[in-house]
C-alpha cells in the first residue's frame, strides 16, 4: 500500500496529466499530449530513432539546457489489449515490475533513483504502459541496466501476486468504489463503448480483478514485455551516440521472446441512439454533466479531421476565451465552470465531450441547454476566420509550452508512437493544424456532434433530476471556474 | 437467401417462441419455455437419459398420441461463446452446417425430410445452438444418420464460407439495419450488459459478419461441435431401447474432437446508475417504452428467487388480469399496450422487464410513470394470497398446455440443459412454483426493481419526445392490445 501510494503521489506530480480514452482531463494539458508537436521545424533533426535487433525501437531527443535525462519505456499494451473476463491484469503487471527479479531484490532499482535524488514512476492506460525515470545524466546506464533486466528477469510466483493484487484491490476501493463520479465515469464508458474494450476501466471490474491470478501474470509477461513490443524514449542531457552505446550494452542482451502480432481490438458498430447515464449520490454536492461523442483519433482520423476537431474544441470550449464558456460562464451566469474537449490521442476511436455545471437557480438542463445552443449555432454558422486563426494561435502556443519539458517530449513521443503513429506525424503535426480552413471546423462539428448518437451523463445529489434547481450548494454568483472537466486520469 | 428464407418461415412456425436472454418475446410464450414443466409427478419417470461414450447426452421423452418424432440436437455454444471480433459466427455456423458434407450432397438432407413430409430447422441464441427435425417414427434412423454425420463430415472451404456469409448478411439487413426496432433493441443490450457478452447480438455487428472467414469456420467446428459438447432430444412416438439403439448406430460413431471446457463468460459488475436509450425514427408510428433490470436467471439465482421473479411477472404484467393491464389499459385508458416479462432461461444474467405504449392523449412518460406506480405498490405493500393464487394457477397451467406439444417438450428440455440446469430441476420446478410466498414477491421486487439501476429505452417517431404526446397514430380509445412486448427473437 505505502509503496504504491507513494509511487502515485510521484506520479501525479511529473506525469499527472496523460491522455486516455474515455478519461476526462482537463483540456489544456489533454491538448498538449495527444497533439503533439514540435515548434519549430528547425528542432527536427534533433529527434533520432533506431532499432536494436531484437526489435526494440529507441528515440532519442537531446536537450541540453540541464543536466537532466529522462528515461521512457514504453510497452505496447494497455488494458484494451487484455482478454475478456481479465480487465485490470495490464495495471496490476505494472505493479508486478516492481517485484524483485532474478538478478536484483525487490526495491533495489527504486531505492538507487532515490539515493541519486532522482524520481521515477509507472502508469498503464488503454493502449500503453510506460515505465520511467528522471536521473542525472551519469546515472542513465544504471537505469538502463535495472529496466532491462525486469524485462527478462522478473520473479513471478503466488506470493508477489498476492500480495499485489490486494495492493491494486485497495486501489480501486480507495480512487473508484468510493468516489461516485469515478463509477459513473465507467459506467459512462461502458455506455458510450459498446463493442470496443476502451469500454473497460483501467483499472479493471472488481470481480475479475479479485480472480487475477500468476497463469495470467505469466502469459502477460511472455506475450507482451519482449523488446520488440515496446518503444524507449530518452530526452534530456544525452546524445545519440551515448543512447547507442548503453542501450546496446543493457536492453540489447534481452531476447526477443514474442511475437504480440497486430493490436487489432473489437471495433464500434455504428450507433443509432442517444444514450443517458444517471447517478445521483449523497456524496454529491456540485451537479455536473457531460456530453459525449464517438469521433475518429489522430490515428483512425481522415486526413486533417483530428486537427478540425481539436480546434473545435478549442472554439468551442477549450478555454476561457472560448464560446461556451463566455457564453454560459461570463454572459448568462447560468454555469459555474463549462468546457469542451476532444480525445484524440488513441490507437482506436476517440471521443470529443461537452460538460458543465450549474450555478445560482440554474439546473442541469439549463446547462445542458446552452451548451447545446452553441453547437447548434457552429453547425449552422460556422465559426468565423478570426476566431479560427486566435483559436489556433492559442492552440499552437500551448504546444510551444508542452515542449518546453524534456519529460513532456518523452510522454509525446512515447504515447504517440505507442498509439499508431510515426515521427513524421508528430514533426508534421503543427503544419496540419496550420492548414485547418473555417469549412474544416463546421464539417467535422455537423459530421460528429450528433445528439441522437450521443452519451450524456448526469452526476447529481441525492434524489437529483437533471432538470431541478440545486439549492445551496453550487458556488454563488461571481464564483466561476476555469473550464476544467471532471478529472479521470490514467492509473499509476 | 431462399434457401435461408424458408427455413426461417417454417422455424417461425415450429419454434418462434424461443427465450434469448436479452431479447423481447410475448410473455405468455416466453414464460412456457424458460420455466420447463412437467405438470405431474406420475409423468416423470417418463423421461430418461444416458450418455454415449464419446460424451453425447440423449433425452429421450416418450409421447405416443401421434406417429410423429421431434429429434433436437442442441449444441451448447451460442453467441456468448463467442470470442471478441467475431460476433455473429455461432448463428453463421448454423447456416453452414446446411452445406455438403464428404457423405452427402449440400441440400439432400433437407430433401430427404421435406419428400416424407417432415419439417426441419435450426436456431441460435445466446447460450445454444439447435437444429431439428419432426418426421415420422420410421424415419428416425435416416435423420440420425445425416445429424451426425454433419457433426462429422462437414465441407468447409473458402466458397461456401462466401456464399453463406452473404447470406447472413442480408439476413441481417433485412431483419435488424431495417428495422428500427431491432436497431434500438441491440442498443439497449449493449447498454444493460455492461461487460458480459449477452451485450452482442446473436446475428452479430455488421462490421464484424464481414470479416469472418474459413479459418474461424473450422476453429469453431472443431470446438463446439464435438458430441461431448451437445444433448439429443427425442420426443414423441418412440421408447428409450429404440432411442438407445439408433443413436448408438448413428451418433456412437462420432468420434470426441475436443474438450470445450467450462463455459466461463465474462460477468457483469455491479451497476450503480441509471441509463435511457432513445430513438427517433420516421419509420415508427407507435412510440413504445421498455424499462430493464438485469436479474438472476433459473441457472444463477438463489433458490427460489427465479420462481417468485417469475410470479412477480405474472402479477405485475403477465396477463390482462395482471396489475399494470387492468390499470393502465383497462381503467385509465392511458396505454394501448403494457405488461411485464421476466427471462430467466440463460445461463447466466437474466433480465426483468416492463414495457408500454401509449393510447389517446398519453405521453411515454404517463405510461412509464404509471407503470412505475404499480411497481412502487408492490414494493411498499406487498400482494394479497388470492393474487398469488391466481397467478400462479394462470402460471401452472399455461406450462401444462406447453406440455401437450412434443416439440414444445423437446425444446423445454434442450434449452435448459444447455443452460446449466438438470432434468431434476425441470421436474421439481412445478414444486417450487408452488412453493413461493406473498412475501418472496415483494422481496424481489424490492431487491431487483430499483430505478437508479434500470435501463430504459424508447421508441419514438421523429423528432418525438418521451414527453410528448403523438397525435392521429396512436389507436383509438377502446382498442387495445393483448400485452405482448415487441418481437426481438432467437435466430434462425
Amino acid at each position: 500500500m505505502s509503496f504504491a501510494l507513494s509511487r502515485n503521489v510521484a506520479a501525479f506530480l511529473l506525469i499527472g496529466t496523460l491522455v486516455a480514452p474515455g478519461s476526462v482531463l482537463p483540456a489544456r494539458a489533454e491538448t498538449s499530449l495527444q497533439a503533439p508537436v514540435v515548434a519549430e521545424k528547425a528542432d527536427k533533426d534533433d529527434v533520432s530513432s533506431f532499432h536494436l535487433e531484437n526489435g526494440l525501437e529507441v528515440v532519442v531527443i537531446p536537450d541540453h539546457r540541464a543536466p537532466v535525462v529522462t528515461h521512457m519505456l514504453w510497452y505496447h499494451v494497455g488494458s484494451a489489449d487484455e482478454e475478456p473476463g481479465k480487465s485490470g491484469i495490464a495495471h496490476f503487471f505494472e505493479h508486478l515490475m516492481f517485484k524483485a527479479t532474478k538478478t536484483y531484490p525487490a526495491g533495489e532499482f527504486s531505492r538507487k533513483v532515490a539515493e541519486i535524488g532522482g524520481q521515477e514512476n509507472a502508469f498503464t492506460s488503454y493502449d500503453y504502459t510506460a515505465f520511467y525515470q528522471q536521473v542525472a545524466p551519469q546515472a542513465l546506464e544504471m537505469v538502463m541496466t535495472y529496466e532491462a533486466d525486469r524485462m527478462e528477469n522478473l520473479i513471478l510466483n503466488e506470493d508477489v501476486v498476492k500480495t499485489e493484487r490486494d495492493v491494486v484491490l485497495e486501489e480501486r476501493r480507495s480512487r473508484t468504489d468510493s468516489d461516485p463520479a469515478a463509477l459513473l465515469a465507467e459506467e459512462v464508458n461502458a455506455t458510450l463503448y459498446q463493442n470496443h474494450p476502451y469500454r473497460m476501466p483501467v483499472i479493471g471490474w472488481l470481480h475479475e480483478m479479485q480472480q487475477l491470478n500468476l497463469k495470467d501474470a505469466l502469459a502477460f509477461y511472455q506475450k507482451y514485455y519482449t523488446p520488440n513490443n515496446a518503444t524507449l524514449v530518452v530526452s534530456g542531457d544525452v546524445d545519440l551516440a551515448t543512447v547507442k552505446a548503453l542501450t546496446e550494452k543493457t536492453y540489447g542482451k534481452v531476447p526477443r521472446r514474442a511475437e504480440p502480432g497486430n493490436r487489432q481490438r473489437p471495433q464500434e458498430p455504428e450507433q443509432n441512439t442517444k444514450r443517458t447515464v444517471s447517478m445521483a449520490d449523497p456524496r454529491v454536492s456540485q451537479p455536473s454533466f457531460q456530453k459525449m461523442w464517438l469521433v475518429p483519433s489522430y490515428t483512425s482520423a481522415k486526413p486533417g479531421e483530428a486537427e478540425a476537431l481539436d480546434l473545435l474544441s478549442e472554439i468551442l470550449g477549450g478555454s476561457s476565451r472560448s464560446r461556451i464558456y463566455q457564453a454560459l460562464v461570463v454572459q448568462d451566469g447560468s454555469a459555474a465552470n463549462a468546457g469542451a474537449y476532444y480525445q484524440g490521442g488513441s490507437l482506436d476511436a476517440g471521443s470529443f465531450g461537452i460538460y458543465g455545471s450549474p450555478r445560482g437557480s440554474a439546473t442541469l438542463t439549463d446547462v445542458e441547454a446552452g451548451i447545446d445552443a452553441q453547437i447548434a449555432r457552429i453547425i449552422k454558422d460556422g465559426v468565423t476566420a478570426d476566431e479560427l486563426e486566435k483559436a489556433r494561435n492559442r492552440f499552437l502556443k500551448s504546444m510551444i509550452f508542452a515542449r518546453d519539458s524534456q519529460s513532456s517530449m518523452a510522454r509525446i513521443y512515447g504515447s504517440t508512437l505507442s498509439t499508431g503513429q510515426t515521427i513524421k506525424d508528430i514533426q508534421e503535426w503543427p503544419d496540419r493544424i496550420r492548414a485547418v480552413k473555417v469549412q474544416d471546423i463546421q464539417d467535422v462539428a455537423k459530421r460528429y456532434l450528433v445528439d441522437s448518437r450521443s452519451v450524456t451523463s448526469y452526476l447529481m445529489p441525492e434524489d437529483g433530476k437533471p432538470d431541478q434547481k440545486i439549492e445551496g450548494e453550487t458556488p454563488a454568483s461571481g464564483e466561476t471556474q476555469q473550464p476544467e472537466p471532471p478529472a479521470q486520469g490514467v492509473i499509476q
